[in-house]
């Protein structure tokens, strides 16, 4: 998405350890017009595939996820972190490692808000090594309900989550990839899901 | 807000010790067409308040303020929740006390993202003892900034949070303001904020 992209690179910050820092509009200040318009875009990119529920995990994610439920007018359904394996019988549950802090969680979602009739849009703000996406796709799947695919906002190219979730079948949207940041330059991956 | 009194009557259950769960549309599954409603009437609300920017806490209270921001037209800052007094020195910090969970936590928020120019709304999901209410107005003090007010979806009248800030000066709208929930009955407050 073309927007985003110039967006990223005006206005996000590369880090030393190659951490792009986009708090400025995304994840900590958030800007909500241009939000709107992300979620937008990820619903326009699956406005034909059945979506009837999308499921993202907190905190940062919940933003660009309500914006893509509104489009797909679709309820949304976040995962809470536990960091304890003290879990209840009323929910599923999945395991997942955090890139950015560096620690281990457990997604929980209660069992009444997932069911086998349900076909989920699983969204969240950033696309590394895939662990969140897998953790939310494993939650789907103990629910018996499909996958309707993934979107990220931003995608990693370089880290390879998302090629490796694609590989596997799993439609996978990002309206930024980006394949590298050497020495603070931005590279993007030309993208094929933006309407011409 | 009527609509929301009768969702809340419908779809809300409350639970022994006087806990209303309201997580099948607002703080896990989120109805997010509703929440949107939320937002929009939040926002008629405080339309001539000169609002610069919304400030949230996460992770429940980060949709509907997003909604709020949109109808706004205004930026949103979600606070981080920190275990840790180990805090940076770029951040404004405060302590809070979360009544959900029986715990205690910093809320913190970056420097760059709150100025002294700012007119700031703060809303979040829940108000029951106005301790994040407290903790988030304490953080738009130490940058210098206005309070423009406060607004929750549901307030728990009867804990006495919102009336005590009330009293010292502070606009606060709640949608839905709850006086007791005696054996499982909900009554609610007369609504002086919707419009007729």
């Amino acid at each position: 998405m073309k927007l985003l992209e110039q967006k990223i690179t005006a206005e996000g910050k590369v880090l030393p350890g190659n951490i792009l820092k986009v708090d400025g509009f995304l994840n900590h200040r958030i800007d909500v017009p241009f939000v709107m318009e992300l979620g937008k875009e990820i619903a326009r990119r699956y406005e034909n595939s059945g979506v009837t529920k999308i499921l993202t995990i907190e905190a940062s994610g919940i933003a660009v996820a309500t914006a893509a439920a509104f489009y797909l007018n679709v309820p949304l359904v976040f995962a809470k972190k536990h960091k304890s394996g003290n879990i209840s019988d009323n929910v599923y549950s999945a395991g997942a490692h955090s890139f950015t802090h560096g620690n281990d969680y457990n997604a929980v979602v209660s069992k009444e808000y997932l069911s086998e009739k349900d076909n989920v849009l699983i969204v969240d703000d950033f696309l590394a090594l895939g662990s969140a996406l897998e953790c939310l796709m494993n939650i789907v799947h103990q629910a018996g309900a499909q996958v309707a695919g993934c979107a990220s906002i931003i995608e990693k190219g370089y880290q390879g989550g998302g090629d490796r979730i694609r590989a596997t079948g799993v439609r996978v949207e990002s309206l930024a990839i980006i394949e590298s940041m050497e020495n603070g330059k931005i590279v993007y991956r030309p993208d094929e899901g933006e309407a011409k």
